[in-house]
């Protein structure tokens, strides 16, 4: 079987240690491994299969002799040192924001448009953790009807904002918890924030900027990458984002409304029967997705599923997925192994 | 001035606290006052306006005299006593679901429906935490343009399933960060479920028992509640509860399509201009309501105000208010008031 030589971009930060694990778990076939990150992180020890691995300093040179590198540093990393993995020779699974809605640039998930992978020419974007979700859950709904309308309000994980954030949620939930007056302020609604949230036992409806007409660069992000995944460039979508405190797994009520009747176990079966899905929707036991209880899980998970009774034809439900592997980590994986099974790496 | 001798039923509980408090922020003539709750809490001493009252047992003797009675102990309670206290001349202003959707009873939130006192029987219905909050932030948006449809999604804080449930959230939360094994896990989704789940850190996309077509039961007040308050029976709504591990304060987010153009700017000067609304929305001074920082005051918060492009005239909204207080307490001492002003006490 052949074997790819790996860089993972990122190392050291939280979806870099995801896509440590998830490769291991899932067998992918390395060859080689590199673990890049910044000048900062240089030499740090990471256990690999058994094996201690030092990161190494991202410059271009690293990626010679690179088959296929995962990225995940940020825009500004992507943007410099992509195009050099490319012209190495690497294919590029970038899972920041930098190339996402560039034209012919192919935005995949793996579920979802893995036939957008035949025309890339070096750089696949990775979509952000709230669109994969949320197209993996609607995808396999265009075949009982068209989608007319979807309405998105989102509950999501702190881990979406990196280790960092998490840190500061649990030690800002301490301070509440023992009623100390200070508490650490400095990564909500995100790093560079003029003004500084409490996350703990709080809702903050902002994530990322806010970019154009009210809404914030999360949201937009939704409604874009939705578009340009599916295929469906004029898909009537609109979105709420809002951090929770949750440490890790993304929550989002969907509000769907279709071009004629579809039961709900119409739904369900389409559901059940689509790759990736999980479907965990018994209220009379109580059942459905909660993040805290599949953080650390592949599949997106469907439940809450019902008829909305205010369209003719529409239902709601409740999407959880781990925003950390299949938003990020899993799903770039997926790309690398999707190329391999078409021929493509 | 005329001074009303008072009940509250339920004394003990967190709304019965926070109507103590209440009353005393905004100077109710109280003439005689009576902490009633059951059997279990009598003789618990209460400070009022530096006095020490003893709870007495609820029970139908003790409404003698009353002239205005508050309800908050629970369905049961009001469903036995309601009558009772109605019956020795008091004027009961019920908390609890006994009574909402009852025909002939008004149920009343003062800044969008106070005609409906008019007619009242004896027994005013003070709707649910979630509902209230929605509709002092729609009714105002009907002078703009007929309201096509509403789509809600919640995030409901824990203080709406009573003192113990707040109690265990924080034990479970502490639990979560000592990594502790073992947290208690008796009053999520609700104290009587078969199953039950971790609340914090976690989302529970359940919110009181599950009834009709895989509705809760709290989804459903929304809906009916709604209607009935704004008395638009055909309104299209729906909606999507959730508890989010906050200790007090509800969010929403609500969806709103209209009939015709309305822009953000007159949205947010109706809002303005509307009793008991305070718009907080300043997306580049990253200001929008959160609900840790507005527990304990008294109005409905509104931001996040934007387009909604993917009908021809909507828009997202972000509703955050403190359920006990404008959600149960505050609301029903205005309820109180308005009977006042209208010489109808």
């Amino acid at each position: 079987m052949k074997k790819y030589n790996v860089a993972i971009v990122g190392a050291t930060g939280m979806v870099g240690h995801s896509l440590v694990q998830v490769l291991q778990e899932r067998n992918f076939p390395i060859g080689h491994l590199k673990l890049l990150a910044s000048i900062r992180s240089v030499d740090t020890e990471i256990e690999v299969m058994g094996q201690t691995y030092k990161v190494e300093e991202a410059r271009p040179e690293a990626f010679d002799g690179v088959d296929i590198a995962f990225f995940s540093a940020g825009e500004a990393v992507s943007l410099t040192l992509g195009p050099e993995a490319v012209r190495r020779g690497a294919v590029v699974v970038d899972n920041s924001n930098a190339f996402r809605m560039s034209e012919g640039i192919p935005l995949v998930v793996p579920e979802v448009n893995p036939e957008m992978l035949a025309s890339h020419q070096g750089i696949i974007a990775n979509p952000n953790c709230s669109t994969i979700q949320l197209v993996v859950a609607l995808q396999p709904l265009q075949t009982t009807a068209a989608l007319k309308r979807v309405v998105v309000a989102s509950y999501q994980a702190v881990s979406g904002a990196g280790k960092e954030a998490v840190d500061e949620l649990m030690d800002q939930a301490r301070a509440v918890l023992d009623g100390t007056t200070t508490m650490p302020l400095i990564r909500f609604p995100h790093a560079n924030a003029k003004v500084q949230h409490q996350m703990a036992f709080n809702m903050v409806p902002q994530i990322d900027v806010f970019v154009e007409d009210g809404y914030s660069k999360e949201e937009m992000k939704i409604i874009h990458e939705t578009r340009k995944i599916m295929g469906l460039p004029n898909l009537k979508i609109t979105s709420t984002t809002v951090r929770v405190p949750v440490v890790n797994g993304h929550s989002e009520v969907v509000n769907v409304e279709f071009d004629q009747h579809v039961s709900v176990e119409q739904i369900r079966e389409v559901l059940r029967e689509s790759p990736g899905i999980v479907v965990m929707d018994d209220p009379a036991e109580l059942l459905y997705p909660m993040p805290a209880m599949l953080s650390g899980r592949d599949e997106v998970f469907v439940g809450r599923i019902r008829v909305d009774h205010s369209v003719p034809f529409g239902i709601n439900m409740w999407v959880v997925s781990d925003n950390i592997r299949k938003g990020a980590a899993t799903n770039s994986i997926q790309i690398a192994e999707t190329l391999i099974a078409r021929g493509q790496l």
